[in-house]
């Protein structure tokens, strides 16, 4: 195991809370058994913990990363996390996932290209980056290969699983493929099943990817820096940008301000950009800056193909192993991950006798509200953990 | 003027009407002037009419088109229109716009490609195609090329203009710029002003455009066949279509069927599709066999442009001008030009005193019902229509 202290910059200040980076590789002699048929080998998962363990290891909360999120999911930016953490204003000493209580573990997902193996790893025949030989991955990959760092950390169940969008898929399969060491879960702004339109989104997305030429059928990684396809994941990342927020939003910050005024007057332009543009182009360049691109194919289509049902036999029955308490947290305005797909989560968790709490956020801010309506989304989490963690049998 | 009565094929059957297939050339001497400033010489609209005018002329109905639409509204398949009209089930003898009553005129926006002055037009000054040469377009200017033929018809003013869409910007831009000229509107699921949102949608399609390779900077007329920029097309086209329809419809129709499963039996595949994919695929390439890349593109960039307060103080003394009664036609499960947007519309001109009547539809179809719910649509026009036929002056 290799463990790398977070490295931040700047003097320490009150309120910090460094994470611990580190680096867990197995499936070294015994390759890894993934969905799709064919085996990897070896595996690192990168992860950060926040907090300490208590002397039964009872107080561990994983927390799952979204489609281009990272292990960093609080703390301060340094090397290797040029931004703070995703879920800062969320995890941290007296924060609503209080890591003076908890021991926090978050992971980055299997295929993703921030520390775990993925398809910008080195394959071990050739040390040459895996590209277009990285396997098909899913939802259900992810969660066995976080089981085996649960297993390398002693933890003997998570007090709480919890994660928005694709996280929230993880905290699902978590729940139904090891119900006896998930204590609880808090699916966010997710689904049982990714529905059509959510596919379409993707396959959007992926169908740019392969259009631009320097995505070279995957194997880009020898290319030139500014030669990789950069422009085909910034469209793939844009499609996902506008589901990911409402249309009200877009029309309060943006409206129909003009961008590109200097270049172009008042003259009509095809390519002059209004404001949304390019607020869009930023946001697709700024992920091609930091994302690798067959990351994002990948994790995208382990999106599509979630399914909890898959194997085994009946959404019903996938749902009648998920026993644990449960807190469903949805947002008004997500037209990605509606409300009535977390109605549905928690009704199919009530008819199943499940103790299910349904919280909706009433923001405008779309799918990512998430990830910025703490307000709404701490203190529901901050309460639940409460009466999880004083209901714990031992 | 050219003028080429419609091939129809086969033999004539009861209930046939088929349209006459007209061009009007004109600006051949003194150009015509654009919004974006620049000029076109000359511009031929193609155009298409059912039934007789009437004595004064006053019986005369214009429907507009929407985005990749053209002037066949309504008559069977035949040569260059290789499906049925459009709107068959709502024009035609006995049919909600009644071709034995009305004088009904559809014509091929300017930048359009089924006829119409476009990019793919030859260049009077070569005789090669405009390609990167044709200037944006706006709403204003296909409205105003259209009055061009209004006069050559000899009408003195339109009983109704009545549109969907992008039909639905050009019946109020014609209310608007000629009041005097319009005896009443139906707007259909359109909008005011294009939101932010929407020109997202657009802006994502447009780049998909620019990225294939094969688009060539809209200079792709000379590419051999196969060779142009289909690709670039039809993605932008299925970032539409998503946007045309609804997520129920999709569940209810594709859910997570897979297709190309004798390609890929059980094992998954990053580019297996799913049935909704095999959807997307085949409305993109489909249209890309039938409509020119730079014409999607303008027309697009067009309805991104449409604000009917642009240069004329405020929406306030724009609505102003529309005082002809209006029919304002919303669909309950539109996620593109929603029923708020239709309210405004009809709300603004109730404001303003003007006889507004508002309907929505109730589908599950999303934006694209207009062009499925004829059941829905087609009563309340076929009464409104009644209504203004008798309440003409004359």
């Amino acid at each position: 195991m290799n463990t790398e202290p977070l490295p931040v910059t700047g003097a320490w200040r009150p309120g910090d809370h460094p994470g611990r980076r580190q680096f867990f590789t197995f499936a070294e002699d015994r390759p890894f058994a993934l969905d799709v048929g064919t085996t990897l080998s070896p595996i690192t998962i990168a992860f950060e913990t926040w907090g300490e363990p208590n002397a039964d290891r009872s107080n561990a909360i994983l927390i799952c990363h979204a489609w281009t999120g990272d292990s960093h999911a609080a703390g301060r930016a340094g090397q290797g996390h040029p931004t703070p953490g995703w879920w800062e204003e969320m995890i941290g000493p007296g924060r609503p996932i209080d890591t003076d209580r908890f021991y926090v573990v978050c992971m980055n997902v299997l295929g993703g290209c921030q520390g775990s193996t993925g398809p910008a790893s080195l394959h071990p025949s050739d040390a040459l980056p895996y590209g277009s030989r990285f396997p098909v991955i899913t939802i259900r990959d992810m969660v066995r290969t976080q089981e085996r760092v649960m297993r390398h950390l002693n933890i003997p169940a998570w007090l709480s699983v919890i994660g928005g969008s694709m996280g929230g898929m993880q905290v699902l399969e978590w729940a139904i493929t090891y119900p006896d060491r998930v204590r609880s879960i808090v699916p966010v702004a997710t689904c049982l099943q990714a529905t059509a339109q959510q596919i379409a989104w993707g396959a959007i997305g992926r169908k740019a990817i392969r259009l631009d030429p320097r995505w070279r059928g995957g194997d880009y990684y020898e290319a030139a820096p500014g030669d990789g396809p950069a422009e085909g994941l910034a469209i793939a990342r844009q499609v996902a940008q506008v589901t990911f927020r409402s249309e009200n939003v877009f029309t309060d910050r943006f409206g129909r301000e003009l961008a590109d005024q200097a270049e172009f007057g008042d003259r009509f332009d095809l390519w002059q950009r209004f404001e949304v543009e390019r607020y869009l182009d930023y946001h697709g360049h700024k992920l091609a800056q930091r994302f690798d691109t067959n990351s994002y194919l990948l994790i995208g289509k382990a999106m599509d193909l979630h399914d909890v049902a898959r194997n085994r036999g009946s959404l019903a029955s996938a749902i009648a192993r998920m026993t644990m308490p449960a807190l469903v947290i949805a947002i008004s305005t997500d037209m990605l991950y509606p409300p009535y797909q977390q109605r549905q989560i928690h009704a199919e968790l009530t008819a199943s006798g499940t103790p299910s709490t349904y919280v909706e956020i009433d923001s405008p801010h779309g799918h990512d509200a998430f990830l910025i309506n703490f307000d709404q989304v701490g203190p529901p989490i901050r309460q639940f953990l409460a009466q999880i963690a004083t209901d714990r049998p031992n």
